[in-house]
């Protein structure tokens, strides 16, 4: 257990229980955390290394946290996004021996404060960020706190774009590994973890029928075809919005109607976007939609449903149900929002499945020890994460679920290698 | 409005501002209902029936019953199950006019004092009842209050064998229509209702991946298939185990590995009961269970999943999370149980989603309609809802969604009738 | 092995030896037709009985006629379609002692001297009928052919509403069971069978993608769900028109788009007719229809995709591939009809796979047994086929894939006996 | 019209007319090459280019290399496989002007002779290769034949691994754009083309039915992707056996049982091959096999399932239909293999739909036109398609759909830019 040198911020300590029991259910159902947590706190290998990350912070990447701290590791943990902090599982992982700065809602200040703290607390010398503002910190105000740093991971998409731009202008200061491209991560997190948490949300929060409605999916990335996939699969009929002309050919022979937002606007019963990119849904379509539409994001910012073309058609919202608002036109058609044009799956749900998680954390953990072993040998650059940690990412999962596999005979390797050279 | 004879029996007439919010949130959503309630209320064919309904006590069957009473009916409103009684959504329904006798958590003593509360209150005219206590009622103690009766409803298929088998004996005392019976209502509530409610409430539940799961549905009737298909199309491998052998062939050819629970329980991760029968998976499979399987029921009583043999085998249940026990054995596994065993969409859940009730609803509406209009010429029988009710709902349906069908042409109407002559 | 009393009608005896490889091939594949054989050939229960079959003549009908015949039966085949007899496989039929009268392309006199032939040799004491022809001409030129009979058996469903025609002026004279609505037949072969052996006669015979295509079904019969359901699964957005509104919302809840064809018409490129009515598509539709669209027919008769019009639209036909017949509008569209606006899967295709036929072919012989066993006991009414040979028949197909079931316990019967009563 | 400077070496240059019929079919279904046909034989723009290529020679690969010569090149065309290659279909592309050195079922020696007449004649500036036949003759022994070469491309996976290995070594000697790596033809031909040609030739070659099946999928790259995704969308449960465990975990999310092919062996009814590798299926798993087990192979060479080891399991083939040929053990179970193992779709079927066809083509014209403006600075490297061939190809799909997407406005463009750099 590491010492508890610093204290924790807290919005209420006495929410440990709650979280406490969090916790220990998605413990019960992420089987690579718990593997390396036996494997790792034997010779606990991070000991000495402190850890500051910043993550959403709720009960899986709390139990992550503990595996880190299993491994040898001081961790020092921070949300990523005020709102979906959960002030009972920062409790819980505070009593477990985490140094805790964080706490839901944080206004602007107190959430910069609350990374600040955590850096301070830690003087890092590795790093997991989500989203990149711990980086960014780190390279801006308070540079100071990256002396020590072996180097670190970046979880998500954006937040690999953010280090793509300061490596390209040559200012990155240490070593980041893109967590976010590994295999195991994006196509299992963005496709599965996003399809099914996502429209999950969406029936959870409207008691609406899937089946039957028309749902125009807005982007087809790998989150995005996880949402076609899963509305599919629910019986909607799917509409796919997308700039890329392949992926667009990619939607049509997956069976999608592919169309501009303009002519989906008018045809679509629910709304979900998952760019990137801000104002996909703006005045000009809300103008032809349906009355009763449902409006869902599911991209990283609250930018993808344009707010304020939302207010202007349909004046101030009017929560209806929990997490659901209703924007009302002059001429009587209502919008439904949902939570906020947040991530849906995580503003107004539980965010991704426990075992969806365990593979993107499972690269994780594998990668910081990894910039542990290889300390001093890496550039200041954006690296990608080494192959063998998806595969034994990959077949530590296998090993879970009880599957087996193939494996090719010596014959079989020598004729593959016989056609590689 | 109907004039408050009675005074309604509730939890706390202060909860109704959440009832009216979930009831206006339902009728936005119901549009069957909308266009029943602007054309009834007009000419109100209902006036002077009194009706008396028991039935699931939630927003989409109170905004029902306040249909009825646009229709003129006198309504007096009871739930059909303790733990399906939404407090707020009773208030609210009072506050509208409808006298209610119901409140959640009833002891079976406080449930059927209301259920009684509610005949003596209506001396019904008709009757809608939801699996049959209601009318089973009116057969045993309380004859006395089916003076009145010109005829009723039944809503379920467990209400509709009770009625079978009073037929069978001949003691039916008034003609009961098998609104069950009826394709708008099984075709659709049953499959996609079920389907999509009980894989919901899995995953609100457990914040687990379908994906990648083996999912065991017990049951390939109309339930079961709504069950299979969605555990399907959310990404699960699905097994079913059913005895039927016809079904059992469907099921394989929808592309399901079919085999007895014995083999099944050791294979499956989520188990899903759908059957009508008791004791569906008992000691014999909880033994051979893997660790961390979830159980869940959606058939219409808590008896599929034997939770004796459950308690036998995992001793007192530990809630986990809400709605979730689990039981562990003395070698460790855990099994987790949600909603009780009692059907996890409703228990755990907010029950179907609203434009599936809505199909069901009308035909309800237009089935009593049609008792008042056939008063006097109906057999003391289980009657079949009368074809052109099923293709009014499924007009006005259409008609909702803006989907315009094909009318056959005069000349394939005579081609049609060669072959019938 | 029968004698061979009368002697055959065919093209070629000399075609023997293909048609023979061809049943062997589906009898390897037809394991209740195997295990009927095996048992039935034991104890000859069909000896002394004289069957006149009328059927699509091809490999699996000549099979189940070998199956009578092993069942002691004397069988009279010929065909119920000029173009969907196989000539090598009559003559192969007939080498094994059956006798035939029936050959490819057969003029409508040709025809109607092969039913009548077949009549007269068989003088029969049981009926197979496919389509009603064979007891069309029993109930009009030829009623004194049908002296000798128990009773006979209808495959389709056009068969048996002709039959029930008949039953309802009271004209029919002999008992004929409703073979097409048995579970096992037409919920599997309406539904499997249709479905792949029409897009699988679609792709043979024109090369083309059906993911990313429109494919347009009209009609959402059994036979239409089949269709539809494969053609997704192949990749297609798929439109349903239908004319009946419950099937339509059905359509819609399994995540189809359901219009008229007159939209439909403009937007498919690919159009499969299973309505079982005339003139589904016509000049009005073939107008607007976008160049190089598909059209395939996939019920009884040709007429529902009207070739009058489509002539009268694009001129005389050219064939460019074999089964493929280009009409060109003068504006230089062109519409691809395949196999002539016959039966796609049969005209221009095999026909349904092997097992499926399996199923329906082994509710035909327990039938027939099922007739002479209760034989002087029948009246001359259009009779549903017993449950218990669908049963037997989905037992059977279980055994032979070595799949097993449940049994309910004596408990579980009591339990569910205890709510029927 | 190029001059026909060399006389074509045919089988019958009477079987034209036929021919003729097949490459105008598919002209009318490759919107791609139509579009690029009607531009490039405006300016000409190969014109003075002398293009060789070896590729499986049938109606779709013919309208390509007419394309071609409409673009101004003249065209030296030979077959990359003697069983794929179509007599009638060489004829009629000699007729139309190509010169043509291909036979089906050329021997070895005839192969190679073809090979190199055709590079004889052509004494190429472009090459267009499919598997890299043609390119290892021009490093081996007629390297002089490669003096005019600008460069040339590679259709299959296969062919890339060993222009990489060429390159490692250091010995290729001309630029090689990796047309198999575009986006446009690897996302689509290798997964939509493979999935549904080879489901279609299982289907068209057994009469089976696929639903009901367990389907064994060895394989999910791109190819198995599609087979998978096609087996479960005809109805088959299907069984993914891969020695990657990263796509192992894949083939789990997407539904699919995964073990190794010693246990898939004794559970499959189907088995299709699509991995790159020998000897996927061999002695230990047709031991186990139940009978009637069908086999398929649809990746690029006959060795997948091991004939060897099926020839010393059931003795010498019979064949028992078309492309059909059955094993019999001594204890009498019967294997069928479709097509003598090679690829099932091409082997036994019509290979990929013209549409998909349509993409790598227009992938291909677009890559020899970019060769030849970028002439002379290119390296003698394996070269990836450039990004911009694959929008064009996909902006031209869209457009001959009749599909539409949105652009980015110049606000998200700078919005984007803003989060890149």
């Amino acid at each position: 257990m590491p010492s508890k040198v610093s204290v924790s911020t807290l919005r209420d300590p006495g929410l440990a229980p709650s979280g406490h029991q969090k916790i220990d259910w998605v413990k019960a159902h992420m089987p690579i955390l718990n593997q390396l947590e036996r494997e790792l706190s034997a010779h606990r290998p991070l000991a000495g290394q402190r850890v500051a990350m910043s993550i959403h912070l709720e009960a899986k990447t709390a139990y992550m946290a503990l595996v880190f701290a299993a491994a040898g590791a001081e961790v020092f943990l921070t949300g990523s996004n005020p709102l979906s902090t959960q002030d009972d599982v920062a409790a819980a992982a505070a009593e477990r021996g985490v140094t805790v700065h964080a706490w839901h809602g944080a206004t602007p200040e107190e959430y910069t404060a609350h990374l600040t703290r955590t850096l301070e607390a830690a003087r890092p010398t590795l790093l997991l960020d989500d989203g990149g503002d711990l980086t960014h910190l780190l390279h801006t105000g308070r540079a100071d706190l990256a002396a020590n740093l072996i180097g670190g991971s970046e979880e998500t998409s954006t937040g690999v774009q953010r280090l793509r731009a300061m490596e390209a202008e040559g200012v990155l200061r240490f070593p980041m590994v893109a967590v976010n491209n590994a295999r195991m991560k994006h196509l299992f997190d963005n496709r599965y973890g996003t399809g099914q948490s996502t429209l999950e949300s969406v029936m959870r929060n409207t008691n609406l029928s899937i089946a039957g409605k028309r749902v125009v999916v807005a982007g087809y990335g790998w989150c995005g075809k996880g949402v076609a996939m899963r509305a599919k699969g629910l019986g909607a009929r799917v509409i796919v919005c997308e700039v890329d002309p392949v992926l667009a050919n990619e939607a049509l022979m997956d069976g999608f109607e592919v169309m501009p937002m303009a002519r989906a606007a008018a045809l679509g019963d629910i709304f979900i976007t998952v760019t990137g990119c801000e104002k996909v849904i703006r005045r000009e379509h809300f103008e032809v939609m349906r009355d009763g539409a449902i409006l869902a994001n599911a991209g990283h910012f609250d930018v993808e449903i344009w707010k304020p073309d939302l207010e202007a058609f349909g004046g101030q919202p009017v929560r209806v149900r929990p997490h659901v608002d209703a924007y009302t036109a002059p001429d009587g058609r209502r919008l439904y929002l949902i939570g906020e044009g947040r991530l849906a799956n995580l503003a107004a749900g539980d965010g991704h499945p426990a075992e969806v998680m365990d593979l993107s954390f499972g690269v994780q953990l594998l990668t910081h020890l990894w910039l542990v072993e290889n300390r001093g040998r890496l550039e200041n650059r954006v690296i990608e994460v080494p192959p063998e940690i998806d595969t034994r990412v990959a077949e530590t999962r296998l090993r879970a679920l009880g599957v087996e596999i193939d494996r090719l005979t010596p014959e079989q390797e020598r004729y593959i290698r016989s056609w590689q050279v």
